[in-house]
């Protein structure tokens, strides 16, 4: 006993999704058969058009629709500050704060040579021609606190050695909100090491 | 700071998905920005597809792809059982079990006045027809064990009664593998009057 031809088909695509196994495919399959047409077509389109309605900026590499790319407005270069993320989608998050109003780059990943990602394959080229060219003063590293990230920010300190600039990277701690008995000992030790007068 | 309009409507549609709340959604949507355009495509069409390649079978309700529906295959006839179910996927999860070789019968859903689904809405006519056609001589009600799925239980119960037949309901109890700190009051009482002898 096997599932239709089609049905079979939906559940392989749709467990492709981040973090949907098997019984999550065959949920969101099961639903999507109760859908009316027209709202499948529309779910159809909308994927199929993202590679024409959705780019990356050439200069910063954030995320753009049709209009012009929001992160590389002229007002945000006077700041000369320069927030190095992984992904486009990190840029939200940090604005969301309200705590920066620099340029953004967006490296395109995290180095890591198990996963054969070594420096070519990030924009670390276009990173120092950036900094040259719009003068920039300082560099915030706004990576994952994770094995892959410490070895990316290290490896930019490295790269950036030669250039004038002050390079800061985000601080480690205690998540707001959290108690004491949750946080883990690596976290514990960062935040002592980064304590700050109060 | 917005998302591009077209990211927007990826994230609006990806909700729409069973138990997708908008973190999911997000995920999910700058997942997909990170594929390949042909990969879009495939997913796009497998779901604009789904109308024209997967449909109800007329007789019994359950999924059918281009080929004969498995579930009314002849051999299945001589049983003269036929098994209610409330949705097609049911119908998969019986079959696994072997423990079943008769019809099926797929109600669409559970009676709910809460959100207004009435016996018009659901196939009981045909169910009437079909019991009589086939002459059914045993019908087993395999519906969820909840209010809705007793409500059509009993509703089911009483429309049949003029009928010469059996109705059986799957039994409740002490799901298999669980221990019996775990089970809850409701369903160890079920379990206490299905009691059989050991």
């Amino acid at each position: 006993m096997r599932y239709p031809q089609h049905l079979l088909k939906l559940i392989h695509q749709l467990k492709k999704l981040p973090g949907v196994g098997g019984k999550s495919a065959e949920r969101f399959a099961f639903q999507l058969l109760e859908w009316p047409e027209t709202q499948l077509t529309d779910m159809a389109d909308v994927i199929r058009d993202i590679p024409h309605k959705l780019r990356s900026c050439d200069e910063c590499g954030c995320l753009i629709g049709e209009e012009e790319c929001y992160f590389c407005h002229e007002s945000r270069k006077a700041a000369k500050t320069l927030c190095v993320i992984s992904s486009s989608k990190d840029a939200y998050a940090i604005e969301q704060t309200r705590e920066y109003c620099g340029l953004y780059h967006v490296l395109g990943g995290l180095l890591s040579p198990l996963k054969g990602i070594d420096p070519d394959k990030l924009r670390f080229n276009p990173l120092l021609q950036r900094i040259k060219t719009l003068e920039i003063e300082e560099l915030v590293i706004a990576l994952d606190a994770t094995l892959e990230g410490d070895a990316t920010a290290l490896y930019l300190k490295k790269a950036l050695e030669p250039y004038p600039l002050s390079v800061s990277r985000l601080a480690f701690g205690i998540p707001m909100g959290s108690s004491f008995e949750y946080v883990d000992g690596g976290t514990l030790a960062r935040a002592l090491i980064g304590r700050s007068r109060f």
